[in-house]
């Protein structure tokens, strides 16, 4: 330990102060858990003022509650730029108690205002019916990380810190969280960290022993270990440990002071001189009492320091008067009247402790991004779209053309620095080679002769973990910035739940009236299941569409544009959009292209379409309908109307390409779906569809499942069919290719005639000609080249 | 670096020999890679002797050789009983190659002997349609980790070692994996590891430097911060660096030796003198060139030593004469004809290194779980059946009874040793209180005073990480013993991947005739979606159901049982399954019962079922059919009967309760699916059904799509609205409630009368009763407490 945290650098009187404010939270975190009513405890504690169902996590909040005040004075002294990500996120008293104690709460919420009144209220609207969750979430000002499943704090944090040079990020892990596999990964992002253009992050490690029952890991190894696990890690820890408030306010003060000189001395050292070498940075690890201030023993049992504390110490409240005695000299242990005013509000040397404005970490604009997003600098989309003089006329690889267009957007924000793109190690894999011409991989550790593209300020953000480029990503768009994540699709299913904690915090967030909207986190789902060939059966996997589906309808949309044009074209919207989950699925392997300039914009603005070139029912009814969605299925099903061209060439058949799928759904499930009317036009009130779907089928049925004649739908897509093979044994597999496609609609033909039974027979030829051409010379038979569709 | 590690532990024959086997292996796995004919290059290289696609992973493989070699040596010599787990799983190639070396591989796959035939056999089926997978796979011999989806070699490890004494799992981890999540946090498994019962873990992180394209964290931070990261996780690190074979061979060698014997000596104390402390394992981190032995440069870029090897090193073999030159003059570098005789098979002197019989890592029963299965001794679950005297005359919590099932289970095997329970902390939250009776949870650091049932021989796994109970879980039972994980409903998603590769493993070793079955996957989901109203919207989320609903139907299994006895009967059936995962979801909270032992038996037997005594329509057809699965739907289904019988008398109402969610499905779809003849006499054919249902509607709308009158289908479930409220007012929001459901039987009366009106009426008025009742008082309002069904 250094000298300068061993000596004592509050004053008494500053000593006494931060205790104070301490008490106060402290005072407001048990008085929302217990009370609804007689706040400031004018009266003697009945059981009419207490709740009748008790629910909260106190273990933890007073804690919390000692960070808070600590930063509070660091700020003020140093004008710093701070927010406070919050691992452990049941400890929303604490949150929210610093929040009205600063006066941001009552500015957002008016009717919690600072008086007895709008204490009550706070109390009283906590894990209420109607009121607030007991939990870190949406509603609380100054929060960018929800507190239910625990794992992503430190990883907000940095995604926070990137690109944000005057900010520092203080994020508290809990001991539980740290046990996690997303977090036990993410004290690496240290080594993404560039002190030139990015802030800072102050990790606080919180070990308090306990999580709901039993012991944390990191609390139960020996000093030695711990502060080697965090060497190890790139890091200068400081401990700050013990539990006499006065000397822990001592010792934290001290310890703050010289963490922070250390974080600007990095900064300024890296931007007067430029990056030399990956610094450590400091972090703290607190070890305090669970439960800290809160009763010693409870029914004769350990309370404070024991896990009995990590939810509500003590319960039956109202109904028995030796708890409620327990309570109120608990609750009078903190000495509420030298706190709060005869009106409740916060007497004012103590209101004085707190930053003021912006400042509040309730209040930064960090932390309510969309206040500080701006536009992304986009070029026109349609100057990457390739030239096609007819569909079919070529192939390409489409996150290829889309990498150009990625390029030109890093390019053009390259001076904000407001974009970057996440992936596990998939950038070029996935085919975005292009972003290399401007930007690199990022990596502040050693680079090393044999590396290509990796350099200490790039901005291509690549690690082997989908959980730190998932919240990378969200604490990036969180504070207001831009970005894509680019990704094998089936190992997205590693971030499902991360997906889901998203997609909550937004639904929430958009019914916060004070959340401004902020960037669409935008996936890139390539390397798809139909081309997952070569890696074999665990690289196949499209259900992410349906978990994404599962979610609110109102946050997420899912495309399959079928060529480079068309993904174009649904890229430049999803980097326009607000709010949003927004997931892309597209090849990366050459493919034929589809749709001109026009056609794409037109056909990507419709978000499904009939491609009348394809078709040959014009001007009449057809007699099937053959749908698509994806671009593998797209080729089949293309493919097969080539085939029945040939061998049914007096069918009318209709081709519907879905790039939106969720214009599937009727309107009243989903913004984008289209009209029952404009339905029944595209697929008919009454003709059997032949559905290639890109995922597995149900989940097209889920979505027409209220459409009419949704009972003759024929949907093929992925059957759980799979192995290491070729491209086109993969669609095989799975029925999925152009001659099941063809058998299916001639098998809706009613009363077949001898030319169906032919034509079946032939189908059955040429599938088996495939096969063994497959099996002999371990390759797909040279393709269709010529499309004909005149 | 010991004294022992730094001498020459192998003679200078011992070294030749050791590296012609290693050659032996290398050479096998360039040839699985390119050729697919002329094995043994008795004919110079013809581009028909390539393969046309190129697909595999070198980058990894020779390191992967490396190590396999020398524990051959380590277990020859010291006779030990080891598996080897390989995180780099594309390493694919190597562990083919040394299993077909020892001679497993032709065992049990006979066509590909251990001769000339053999090894075209061998090259030609490695990523060839129709062959093997290109990463280590359910098909591989001694394997029990799919390389695919990267992060869980090292927990699958210490599942393996748990109650195995006498087991030592070596784990290469790559420097690619190290960076996930599940990886990141598995290392701390040693604090969970007891010398006394445990086997062995030994990993060896294997440092390439490079990941797809990029460089990998581990391999970029100085050797310093390195070793403390893995002190600080408890282990003492052996480093084995370098890239010439020479002393690279002799060091690890002498590593290996010390390691081994370092591991003995740990287990010798804690066997002969008790657990004293947790002790420091041994771990290796083996750095040596990506693509080792490969080609040093290719087109003027550098191979060896760089990610260009991370795949197939150089392609288009088969067309350029230069390419062929440098694919030959590589495989000659081996010098195969030193290696291989006439035959094509090992030569005697090379053989002699690998271990006999079942000590040879692929022939190793534990990496064939079933093989050394042992039946669990089960208690007679009726035993802990609730005395009911009729439906709902009591309220218990089912999780509860259930645990007293538990807790006998893991009486009655405490000697085998082949039964744990994992949990992220949750085991007491979730009311298996009583298995606390008969052991504790599982910690071999330090244990503090203030923890309750701690101990290093507990039986109870906790640590606060989906991805380690899942992955310790799996480990244990593929080598052969039996499980239960217990998880909050909402945070399983967090292992949806996981239960992805878990099932797609499943499914390919039903495939593989040798592999023996082992004990089924079971999920206790609790703290679910009905009674996460105080925890919030971020605890709310049935969709694991959707998730594997989505997967290969024949392994998995849905259970929702109502009750206590209903659970118990489940569970009971669980434990004795085999090669299945099953999700069983029940509540932790005091709720109603419903059926007596043998009419809990008799419904869990069929999986649904008519329940008479709460249905009205006696003798003749129902005007409606009121559906409910899982606990909370199925007491408000049943209140909306009482409803009902009171508002709308005439109302003819057939209750049906689904505990196997899997019966709804056709058969055709399901082995547990019902007739459609069955399906249409339960539900009818024509008349509507209101379905309370557990997870989102859309899931029962899947699952029936087929069935007869599934247009007609009403079905109320979780819609994604979620707060902290009350328990009922859960239900509410999402409209599951009695009021919402009878008015949904109501609005199916074709024709209604105003008396119908009328109860529409009460409904809506009770409705709002208790909303007010809620808000006002912070709680539900008095419940329903005689259930009247005569």
């Amino acid at each position: 330990m250094s000298k300068k945290a061993s000596e004592s650098v509050l004053s008494e009187a500053q000593l006494d102060a931060i205790n104070a404010y301490w008490r106060a939270a402290n005072y407001l975190s048990v008085g929302q858990i217990y009370l609804q009513d007689n706040p400031l405890l004018r009266a003697p504690l009945q059981a009419e003022h207490v709740k009748k169902r008790l629910l909260g996590h106190w273990g933890t909040t007073p804690g919390l509650n000692f960070v808070y005040v600590h930063l509070n004075r660091l700020i003020r002294e140093r004008d710093l730029n701070m927010i406070y990500v919050t691992g452990p996120g049941h400890g929303g008293p604490a949150l929210v108690a610093n929040t009205w104690l600063e006066g941001t709460y009552s500015e957002r919420y008016p009717d919690v205002a600072e008086d007895e009144d709008g204490m009550r209220r706070l109390f009283r609207q906590f894990s209420y019916p109607g009121g607030i969750s007991s939990h870190v979430a949406a509603e609380v000002p100054g929060s960018i990380n929800e507190g239910g499943e625990l794992g992503y704090s430190l990883s907000h944090a940095f995604g926070a810190a990137f690109d944000n040079p005057d900010l520092i990020v203080t994020c508290v892990v809990g001991d539980g969280e740290a046990e996690t596999g997303a977090l036990a990964t993410a004290w690496h992002s240290n080594k993404f960290l560039n002190p030139v253009h990015d802030g800072a992050v102050l990790p606080i490690l919180h070990l308090n022993g306990f999580k709901i029952a039993g012991p944390t890991v990191l609390a139960r190894i020996p000093e030695d270990e711990l502060l080697a696990l965090f060497r190890g890690y790139g890091y200068e820890p400081y401990l700050v440990e013990g539990s006499e408030p006065g000397p822990m306010h001592q010792r934290m003060a001290g310890v703050l002071d010289e963490v922070v000189e250390r974080i600007q001395a990095i900064q300024k050292d890296a931007r007067t001189n430029g990056y030399s070498t990956r610094p450590h940075w400091p972090m703290i690890i607190l070890r305090s009492p669970k439960g800290w201030t809160g009763p010693k023993v409870v029914a004769g049992a350990p309370s404070e320091g024991s896990f009995h504390s990590h939810q509500v110490p003590f319960g039956n409240v109202a109904g028995s008067s030796e708890n409620r005695t327990l309570l109120q000299d608990w609750l009078k242990s903190y000495r509420a009247e030298e706190l709060f005013d005869q009106q409740g509000k916060l007497i004012p040397e103590l209101a004085a402790l707190a930053p003021r404005g912006e400042r509040r970490m309730s209040d930064n604009p960090h932390a309510n991004g969309g206040m500080l997003m701006r536009d992304l600098r986009l070029p026109d989309f349609r100057d990457y779209m390739l030239d096609l003089p007819q569909p079919g006329a070529l192939r390409a690889e489409a996150t290829d053309v889309q990498g150009r267009l990625i390029r030109d957007v890093l390019k053009l924000n390259a001076k904000t620095g407001n974009f970057r793109i996440f992936s596990p190690d998939e950038t070029l894999s996935n085919r975005w080679r292009a972003v290399f011409e401007v930007t690199d991989r990022c990596s502040t550790a050693e680079i090393a002769e044999a590396d290509e593209h990796v350099a200490v300020d790039g901005r291509v953000m690549e690690v082997l973990s989908e959980h730190q480029c998932q919240g990378w990503l969200e604490g990036y768009l969180l504070t207001g910035r831009h970005g894509f994540f680019s990704c094998y699709e089936a190992f997205i299913h590693i971030i499902d739940s991360m997906f889901n904690q998203y997609a909550k915090w937004l639904k929430k967030s958009n019914e916060v009236p004070w959340r401004r909207p902020i960037a669409s986190l935008n996936y890139l789902l390539t390397s798809h299941v139909w081309r997952q060939d070569h890696n074999g059966f665990s690289h196949q996997d499209p259900g992410f569409l349906d978990h994404v589906t599962s979610k609110t309808a109102d946050l997420t949309r899912i495309y399959l544009p079928p060529d480079a044009n068309t993904l174009l074209s649904v890229t430049d919207h999803c980097l326009r959009s607000r709010n949003l989950v927004n997931v892309i699925v597209a090849g990366k392997q050459p493919e034929w292209q589809w749709l001109d300039r026009d056609a794409a914009i037109k056909h990507c603005t419709a978000g499904l379409g009939i491609w009348g070139w394809a078709s040959n029912d014009r001007d009449r009814e057809p007699d099937v309908v053959i749908g698509c969605a994806g671009d593998v299925p797209t080729v089949e099903a293309l493919a097969a109307v080539m085939l029945l061209r040939e061998l049914a060439p007096q069918l009318r058949v209709r081709v519907v390409n879905v790039v939106d799928l969720m214009t599937l759904q009727p309107p009243s499930a989903h913004p984008h779906g289209i009209s029952d009317k404009d339905f029944d036009l595209i697929f008919t009130h009454d003709k059997p569809v032949v559905f290639a779907f890109h995922g597995y089928p149900a989940l097209i049925h889920r979505l027409i499942y209220r459409r009419n004649n949704h009972a003759n739908w024929h949907v093929h897509g992925y059957k759980e069919q799979g192995t290491t093979t070729t491209p086109f044994d993969m669609v095989v597999m799975n029925e999925l290719d152009r001659f099941h496609l063809s058998a299916a609609v001639l098998d809706t033909i009613p009363n077949p005639d001898s030319s169906v039974a032919y034509a079946r027979q032939v189908l059955r030829d040429k599938l088996l000609e495939h096969r063994h051409y497959i099996r002999a010379h371990g390759e797909d038979m040279p393709e269709i080249r010529d499309w004909q569709w005149h």
